[in-house]
């Protein structure tokens, strides 16, 4: 009987341990999960943090047992793998009764991502990022007045949401010169650095120099801070620590794979967001550390383990977030990251609504597109609004995975009806402004 | 100076006048409206009616002053067309001072639709069409108890849901076995009857006979109504009337025009209501009098009229409406006209939340897709849900315009934050289904 170990119990390891039993009724299948948790997404954490609900068990989509009874998956909690030899195929787990050793003829790596750590020690200084851990941060987080947040990308002012609803006094320490800079250009970053620093305290173009008493005193290069607790969210790198000496790690630091997630070694494969993938539009190595990516890569680790080929394309950095009213999304490449990139860009942006005119409740929506200047092709999108964000920022993406010019997308052919849009949507406009390079009203 | 004249101010006329006037400056462009507005569309008479707003000068999106002033074109409104003659290039105006002749070098037909008629009359029966009427349509309709109304396509229940919020009583009677049985396949249809039918009186399945006492009283094949008015919904038609001898109607009684909205006669150009296209799906000839498809039909006209080389890749049926909280909508070609077209497909329909498991307010949504067997590309999306409706519907439009395989669609990087989706994206769901034939949670 063939052997599958998963190390990993995430969103990529239970969907591949899913798709390869599926494809394979017999394999032996076998997932071992350091915490007690599965199939769980670290994305829920500052809506708990908020308090929008109080089981935790809700982090999880299926818990351990369902995979056990119905998908005959042997999950093992609290079980760490300490060790692994590609080699001669085994690996070594921490489990409640003691060290033991497995074999396996398949081996999925979803050991996915971990917070980047500050360089200090300290029990108010807390990192957010496994579910299992959201209760007592939570708890303690609740029992401060005063707290610090290092970090303005997404998890940085999902945070600021959560405190300031639970009426935390904030301050917001961020390195670069707008919020949220590796997502938006400065033109729609600015908007949400307006809108956050309209409600808490935001220090923007500071380093951080130290962080000390435990955690309540921040020094940076332009000030000090007392607080009574520092929340670090200053960005996750991949988990491969315990591989990355035994395969090809790529140029982002991730576990190499190829496009059936295969690694360098045979029968090896990997995914999710310990994992490298290919940028569709740069073409070049990439790393997207989010859920529905690392879910893509584990069906199709799942379907090629399974003896199913299955492709995946490569990735595109879709990101989407909420700051209270505001839903912030990008997918595709920025013009900063074109720039790195040497792509000559043109763009348009759009301010518009969500409803008719005469429509009540009507809300703002921007647009930002932008394509790469000599083939008009859409390369990115960037979308701030308060509703009808996430649909639009979906085709968008399927927009740019597939190419699509100006034209094209001027010339799909939307919806209208007056409650949930103008006839003109707001996209048909950008690309409007972009293809005909007229800026109409 | 070159002379063009366009026939009928609504969205595809006003939209074709703006973009020749920004190619040709120095054209004479004059607009013959035959009402009091222009840049009107049809589709804010419902939320009108229900009482949403009262400035009737808000279905305009611009006055006619504004198209004088700011885009130099001349527009006439209570200016009927009486006669057009394309071979003297000659017409014939009835406007407040008599009648009148003009000569043309350029003309566009965008004459828009018109409400189909029951073999009735009486001042009690009332068509929804133009918002040049709708003062006087709501305020008769307001004084009544009792109103029937005939047919239940997306007028219908759109002035159901209208009609019911000011309290009146409801009859709706539908010939079809299902409400929107020509926009929604049954199952999906199914669910919006049942709605419907919880809160108003429903017939369906029924022939309408006659109407007659003024509009007060209805017969058909199963039953006899009283009411104190009758609002007729029972679909449009394009309005020809005034050149249907002279040039090409095509097969679905719209004026034919090639994709560069070009009639049968030399510069006389058709877009909007008025004006068949061809399907991108079937190939066959289509009409689908729907305000954006107006707008891209006046946008490419103006263009070519200007001297620029634009096509327009035809349609799709991009169709969405909303009874009370369900918007409902659809792209492509359902099964039932698929069956019609003898093409073979599959399809797979997902019931999915709007939300995070964990996060509040989360709201119901489903997605049928339906893909051409053979070739597993999708051709068809159905969708009804509470919120997030409308982006992915135009999403399915970008993926049905462009052919993408169900495959693509699934690996698609959608975007997922708890608030506003889940982290399989229902689209995504559906998608897999159609690609893998199976029914996975």
């Amino acid at each position: 009987m063939e052997r599958l170990i998963i190390i990993g119990g995430g969103a990529a390891g239970m969907t591949a341990a899913s798709w390869a039993r599926r494809l394979k009724p017999n394999m032996d299948i076998t997932v071992f999960e350091s915490t007690k948790m599965v199939s769980h997404a670290p994305c829920g954490i500052p809506y708990f943090t908020e308090g929008l609900f109080d089981d935790e068990n809700l982090f999880m989509t299926y818990t351990p047992e369902y995979f056990v009874e119905k998908r005959k998956i042997n999950v093992k909690i609290n079980s760490k793998v300490e060790e692994v030899d590609l080699r001669s195929r085994t690996l070594t787990v921490r489990e409640n009764q003691g060290n033991k050793k497995y074999e396996f003829d398949y081996l999925l790596l979803s050991t996915g991502a971990k917070p980047k750590k500050l360089n200090a020690e300290g029990d108010r200084i807390f990192y957010v990022h496994h579910p299992a851990d959201a209760s007592y941060i939570r708890q303690k987080l609740w029992s401060f007045d005063k707290i610090a947040i290092i970090g303005g990308g997404i998890l940085g002012i999902e945070m600021a949401e959560a405190l300031r609803a639970r009426g935390k006094k904030l301050v917001l320490i961020h390195r670069g010169k707008y919020l949220l800079n590796k997502m938006l250009d400065e033109d729609m970053g600015k908007i949400i650095t307006d809108k956050v620093g309209s409600e808490i305290e935001l220090k923007l173009n500071e380093s951080l120099i130290s962080v000390t008493e435990r955690g309540r005193l921040i020094v940076t290069d332009k000030g000090k801070y007392e607080v009574d607790a520092t929340v670090v969210a200053i960005g996750v790198e991949p988990n491969v620590d315990l591989v990355k000496d035994q395969l090809k790690i790529g140029e982002t630091g991730a576990i190499w794979a190829d496009n059936h997630m295969r690694t360098s070694i045979e029968n090896v494969y990997a995914a999710g967001d310990s994992t490298e993938s290919i940028n569709i539009i740069t073409k070049k190595p990439d790393w997207v550390p989010f859920a529905p990516v690392a879910n893509k890569m584990g069906f199709v680790a799942g379907n090629n383990i399974g003896g199913k080929d299955v492709t995946f394309p490569g990735v595109i950095e879709t990101m989407i977030t909420k700051f209270e009213e505001y839903v912030i999304a990008k997918t595709g490449i920025t013009e900063n990251e074109a720039k790195r990139h040497n792509i000559k860009t043109v763009s348009a942006t759009v301010h518009h609504k969500t409803r008719a005119r005469y429509y009540p409740g009507s809300k703002d929506i921007i647009v930002k597109l932008i394509a790469e200047a000599n083939t008009m092709r859409i390369i990115g999108a960037q979308i701030i609004g308060e509703e009808e964000v996430l649909g639009r920022l979906n085709m968008m993406a399927a927009v740019i995975q597939k190419g699509f010019t100006a034209e094209e997308l001027f010339f799909v052919e939307t919806g209208y009806v007056p409650p949930v849009n103008r006839v003109w949507d707001v996209v048909t406009l950008a690309a409007r402004k972009l293809y005909t390079g007229i800026s109409a009203e």
